[in-house]
C-alpha cells in the first residue's frame, strides 16, 4: 500500500495566492517539495525569488531550493514588470505590502538546469513520480519542452493554473492573466502534445476564501499566521472591490497544487486547446477547431470542482503549516 | 411500457440544415410534429414560411401546420434580411438555390397564438410531453416567455441550437450566428429561469455529413432524395471552402432535434449562462460569473456528443423520410 512520495516542483510568480499555494504544498504529506522555480507575472522574477526565499524561511523550510526561471515572455525584449493593476492586487512587494523578513540570501540557481536534473532523476528511477505545477505564465515550461530531452515523459500530466474556457477572463473579457502574460508560451505547451490539466478561472472562481479563515490564522499566534492573515486580507479587500459577488478571494494557485496532488477534486472536459495570439481575443484559451474531432485529447480542462472538499483540505493543510512554523527566524 | 408520444414544435429559420432537422423530426417515431413556427436568420421569416410549406409538401406531410414567428430581433426596427455571407451558405432561397415546388398556398397562422394553445393543451393533459426546439434566434421563445402564462412549465427543458461555449464562434471569434442574430433574446432566455439544453457549435462541429451520404440520398430515386442531395451538396461545398478541416458539413439543427428526442446523445455541463450584449464579444454565450456558484443551474450545455450514434440515427431517420416521399405533388 505504500507509494513513493511524488517530488513536486512549483513554478511560482510569487504573489499572494502563490504564497498560499506554497503553504498548501508544504502542508501536503503526499509530496516532497523538490524546489521552486520563480518566474514573472504577479511580480518580477527577481521579486518572486526574494519572496519565495522569505516565505520558505517564515514557514520553517529554508532547505527547499529556489531557482530563477524566465523573467519575460518568449517574445518580450525587456524583463517583465507588473502593471499598476497587478501591483494593486498583490501589493507592490507581492504580499499585499505586508512586511516580511528573510529576504534573499544568495543568487538563485538556474531553473532550467534544475528542471533538467529533476527530469533525468525521474526518468532514471523506478516508480518515480514528478509533479510540476506552474501557477504563473507557461514560459519556463515552453522553454523546458524545447530544450530538455525527455521532459514531457518525465512530467507526465502537468497541472497548471491558468486560462478560462467557459467563464470570462480576468485581464480582458477573454483572457486570463497567466495566459495573457505569454500567450505564445501557453499555445506552444497546449498544442505541443504534452498532457496537461488546466485549472483555470472556470474552477478557481468557485473556490473562495473568506475573512473568517484569515481571522483563524491570526489567532494561531504565530508570525506565519499573522503574516498570511494580513497578506490575504489585502487580497480579499481587492476582491471585495472588483468581484463583490464572490464574497471573498479566489484560491487560484492553491487549487492547482491541490488538483495536481488529488485530481479527483475536479471534473474535467477532455479537450485540445489553443491560445488566441492576436486580436481582441488575444490570450483566450479555446478548443482548437482543427483538433475538435481528434479522438486523442491532450488537456483535461477542469470545469467543476468539489469546492467544499477542497476548502476543507486547504484549511487543514495551510493551518498545519502556519501553526507549526512557530520558531522561525522572523519571530 | 407505452409512453405517450411527445408533441414537437420546431422553430426554424428554414435554410439547409433546418430542412435536414425537419426531415429528422418527420422520421422520428417518438414524436408527433405538432407544427412549425418560422423565424428569420438563414433567410427572412417570410422565406422560412414558404420554404417550410414547400418542404412539408415534398416530404409528404402537408398536414403539418406552419406559423409565422418573429421577423426581426427584439431590438430591431426593420425586418431581418440575411447578409450576403449567409445567403452564400444557404443559397438565396435558403436551399442552396435548388428549385423546389409547392410554395406557400396561404397566409400562415400566428406563431404566438399556436404556442399559447399548445402550452394550454400540454398543461391541461395528463402525461403530456411538449418539446419545443428552436434552431434559429431565440426571439420567439423570449417573446413567448414574456407573454404566455405557464409557458415555461409547459415546455419543461427547451433544447435549442445555438451558442458556442468552448469553441470559437462562426460569425465572430466569439459569437455563434443564432445568438448573434438576437443576443438580447438569448440572454433573456438564458438568464430568465427557463430550463434549457444548449446544442451549440461545441458539439455540432463534431457531427459531420459527407458527400457519401448525399450520394446515397440521390440514389433513392425520389424527388425528395434528389432535392436534399443537391441542396446539401451546396452546403457541403461552402463548408469545404470555409472549414476544410471538417471534411463535410456540420449537422447543426438536426443534432438539436435529435438531442431533444434523446438527450443521452450528448454529455453536458450544467451551467448558468449569460450572453454578452456589447463590445467585441457581443453574442458570446459564457458562464455568468454572478451565478457561477449557484447550486441551481438552468442550462445543460452539450460539450461532448456520440457523433457515431447520432450519424447512424440521422441516416436511418432522414433516409426513411426521403425514401417514403415517393408520391409527392412535386413528382
Amino acid at each position: 500500500m505504500s507509494e513513493k512520495r511524488a517530488r513536486l516542483i512549483l513554478d511560482l510568480d510569487t504573489g499572494v495566492d502563490d504564497a498560499l499555494a506554497l503553504a498548501y504544498a508544504l502542508g501536503s504529506p503526499e509530496v516532497e517539495l523538490a524546489g521552486v522555480v520563480c518566474t514573472y507575472g504577479n511580480v518580477t522574477m527577481r521579486t518572486a525569488v526574494r519572496n519565495t526565499v522569505a516565505l520558505l524561511e517564515l514557514l520553517g523550510h529554508p532547505e527547499v531550493p529556489v531557482f530563477a526561471g524566465a523573467d519575460r515572455a518568449l517574445a518580450a525584449v525587456e524583463p517583465f514588470a507588473p502593471p499598476a493593476g497587478v501591483a494593486r492586487i498583490h501589493g507592490k512587494n507581492g504580499f499585499g505590502d505586508q512586511p516580511i523578513s528573510g529576504w534573499c540570501r544568495c543568487a538563485p540557481g538556474d531553473g532550467m538546469a534544475f528542471l533538467r536534473s529533476e527530469a533525468q532523476r525521474a526518468l532514471g528511477e523506478k516508480d518515480a513520480r514528478l509533479l510540476y505545477v506552474p501557477t504563473g505564465p507557461l514560459t519556463d515550461l515552453a522553454l523546458g519542452l524545447g530544450s530538455i530531452a525527455g521532459l514531457a515523459d518525465a512530467l507526465g500530466r502537468v497541472t497548471f493554473m491558468g486560462g478560462a474556457l467557459v467563464v470570462p477572463g480576468n485581464v480582458t473579457s477573454c483572457a486570463e492573466a497567466n495566459v495573457a502574460n505569454d500567450p505564445a508560451a501557453a499555445d506552444t505547451v497546449l498544442r505541443g502534445g504534452l498532457r496537461t490539466r488546466m485549472v483555470g478561472l472556470d474552477v478557481t472562481h468557485q473556490a473562495v476564501l473568506t475573512r473568517e479563515d484569515t481571522a483563524a490564522w491570526r489567532e494561531l499566534g504565530t508570525p506565519a499566521g499573522r503574516f498570511f492573515a494580513d497578506m490575504t486580507d489585502h487580497y480579499i479587500a481587492v476582491y471585495e472591490e472588483n468581484n463583490p459577488h464572490l464574497g471573498g478571494c479566489a484560491l487560484h494557485d492553491p487549487l492547482a497544487v491541490a488538483v495536481a496532488i488529488d485530481p479527483s477534486l475536479v471534473g474535467c472536459l477532455a479537450a485540445n486547446l489553443r491560445v488566441d495570439l492576436e486580436g481582441v481575443t488575444r490570450g483566450r484559451t479555446v478548443c482548437d477547431p482543427e483538433r475538435l474531432r481528434d479522438a486523442r485529447k491532450t488537456c483535461e480542462v477542469a470545469l467543476t470542482v468539489d469546492a467544499l472538499r477542497f476548502l476543507g483540505e486547504f484549511r487543514t493543510r495551510v493551518t498545519r503549516v502556519l501553526a507549526q512554523a512557530r520558531r522561525t527566524p522572523a519571530e
